[in-house]
């Protein structure tokens, strides 16, 4: 994954349809109808996954699938499959997609812009009369969001066999609901084997979820891959005692030497740059009181990174300053793995592809690593995979307030569309 | 107020009544006799002010004190005064005393053993027909914990006029009860004017609260004065942004700026030595969760030093760092203050005193400067005023496990006995 941020004025490639667009106005509609399904009185969505919301959700958009022709197959996690045959049924389909369901106070577009965006390809497609070689497809993957049933990105975890369907189907919300229970309740509980769909390749357009491109002012994001992801719980005893009468020098206070630690998280993502990231975004203080000298402090670490040596790197540093803490203040310092991601590198084809519809299209582009998770992750184990970044209004997403600009939004819809078409190939 | 650590071995000073000594039994029965009122499973009390408990607790307390034929008035904030006469009604009465409600999870020995103290003084005149000059008196202090109803201190800060009594009336609890109310509930609602009651002299025999004499191996800390306390609540407000796609460089992370000043204000304790404190005790942070860069973080901020220019002169150091900060990060920093109590010095007079009873008794003692807040502190605004600090185990209190060395209660009492013989003067 490399990164550099000019966007240099190479020759345009050929792009396989050179006129063909796609109606940004009816992606916008679509997504704005989508968007309505557990609308929140503060401009967001939350429409957790396989809620009768997410059921709606699914109904909607099949609905128009099915309004424009398409074969629809559901899986036994659930997840969705929406088809425009090739020519030659022979040839593996080029897929896209993301998800609809969405965080407790989600925005309009992170996932429901890629399962559109699938959608608007197809009705471009079909308003055009295009027809392809190989199938073209769309794929709702479910529970990408993992707010309601631990893991996240379910559907496309238990598809590349990442996740076993049946721990996935054993997964529970907080009042016990299972994952089975509740796709049967819902009616998606399909019956095609997860997995036993072949992908030809697969790309997915996505808001960037971060400031990079807004920043650089750039439309189109190539995204190299995905960083890898490493969260530690991190616990450091002390001895509670008051803030009066304790003195400095018999002090064991566990957040001043917590917050020494907590400052190396950062130093270790900035010393493993360009794609080091070293956060602490949650910390329990006991007992938490004015005027008591905290006994114990437990904070979460998230380092990531664009290899998983680096990442390990950034462990090791965290690690080494946990131990040189704890041997100078002797207070005990203890630290957890809660859970690992590895980091995903993108197909080269798919990057160069989308790089060169970028610039033949005329939109400003750049690459752009995705700090998150999505399912375009695991269906890169599969198939050659890309992603399609653009920006979001203040980086911002997981939030009511998440935006994008109608525009971006068509651009990368029709980067979609060029690769999506250049893969699948224009039936003569 | 001075700390030096030695106890040199200085000729004993003449004790007024040198073989007379408390009945450290008869002391720790009492406060064992006390705490079964409002015990905890885990061995602790909880006895708040003004509660059916506080009631009963003061009922045995003033029981005891009947039977020693001592008498009794009560003021409108509740503080009880028993009173031994002495040969000459016109000298204001020697003073000592403490309070008896605790915190939730408190101790049986925090304030209880000062009031016991001062009984166990009583019982020991008694039992040996010891007349003084001046009056005697043990003092039973309304509401110094604070637990229950603001502000701490309260019986105390009203008799000294720092409070005005229609405000500690007023007070209320989290039911919405009233100090007054609650006062004349429980039938302890007196009609003494608070402050309307010479006070010849104070001493207070108090536990530590803090771990210096028990890390000394002294039995007895001469307290030259009580720390100045400032307490600030200090707002960090950066920007809430994912941990993954939000590069480090484009970060505006609340936290990260936070801990600088978290370290900043142990630092300005150290940088105001020997006796600056700096705590941070208590932090939220928002949204606080693993994967979202924290947005704001507000945490408190408690400094203390033995003068109010020292005080300050911490408060100046993190204000300085948070003005760094804020130009450095361009992140929004706030401090504002919640409340501030005047450092307080006790009477030479009385600490010489003190050091010299404990010292001409055989007993090890140093200088402790007293980090919380007693009633002694507003005594000292009326009244020469000493306090006798005694070890507790581990430096806890307010904590269940609070604990003390009976030989160690023992030893205080004896010298509140010899001091309070001193200043009320042997009757021929």
């Amino acid at each position: 994954m490399s990164t550099t941020t000019a966007t240099p004025a190479t020759p345009a490639a050929a792009l396989p349809a050179p006129t063909l667009r796609v109606d940004g106005q009816r992606l916008w509609r679509a997504l704005m109808d989508l968007a309505a399904v557990g609308a929140t009185s503060r401009g967001g969505v939350c429409r957790l996954a396989l809620t009768d919301l997410d059921r709606q959700g699914r109904e909607l958009v099949v609905g128009w699938a099915r309004a424009e022709g398409l074969q629809v197959t559901v899986d036994r996690i659930g997840t969705v499959f929406l088809r425009r045959p090739g020519r030659n049924p022979a040839l593996p389909p080029v897929v896209t997609g993301s998800h609809i369901d969405t965080q407790p106070t989600g925005g309009k577009f992170d996932g429901n812009y890629g399962v559109l965006a699938g959608l608007e390809v197809v009705r471009t497609l079909n308003a055009h009369g295009i027809a392809t070689e190989a199938p073209i497809e769309v794929a709702i993957w479910t529970n990408e969001e993992g707010s309601r049933f631990v893991p996240v990105m379910m559907g496309s975890g238990v598809f590349a066999g990442a996740v076993p369907l049946e721990q996935a189907w054993a997964a529970t919300d907080t009042e016990g609901r299972t994952v089975r229970e509740e796709l049967a309740r819902i009616g998606w509980l399909g019956d095609e084997e997860p997995g036993r769909h072949p992908i030809g390749a697969y790309f997915e357009v996505h808001i960037e979820q971060g400031p990079v491109l807004e920043d650089a002012g750039v439309t189109i994001g190539v995204v190299p891959g995905v960083l890898g992801i490493r969260w530690f719980d991190c616990t450091v005893t002390g001895m509670e005692a008051h803030a009066g009468p304790t003195p400095m020098a018999l002090r064991r206070d566990a957040l001043q030497v917590a917050t020494r630690l907590m400052q190396e998280v950062v130093a270790s993502a900035a010393a493993h740059g360009p794609h080091g990231r070293g956060t602490v975004g949650m910390v329990q203080v006991h007992p938490n009181s004015r005027n008591v000298i905290p006994g114990r402090v437990k904070f979460s670490i998230d380092l990531r990174n664009a290899s998983d040596a680096a990442v390990e790197a950034q462990a090791d540093q965290v690690r080494a300053a946990a131990q040189r803490l704890q041997a100078e203040t002797g207070l005990d310092i203890r630290i957890e793995t809660v859970s690992s991601y590895g980091a995903q590198p993108f197909d080269a084809g798919c990057i160069a592809q989308i790089g060169a519809a970028a610039q033949a299209l005329g939109y400003t582009h750049m690459p752009v690593v995705s700090g998150a998770g999505h399912d375009a992750v695991y269906m890169a184990r599969l198939a050659p995979a890309g992603m399609v970044f653009v920006p979001c209004k203040d980086g911002i997403s997981h939030n009511e307030i998440e935006d994008a600009d109608p525009a971006h939004l068509e651009a990368g819809c029709n980067v979609l569309l060029q690769v999506m078409l250049q893969r699948a190939g224009l039936a003569a």
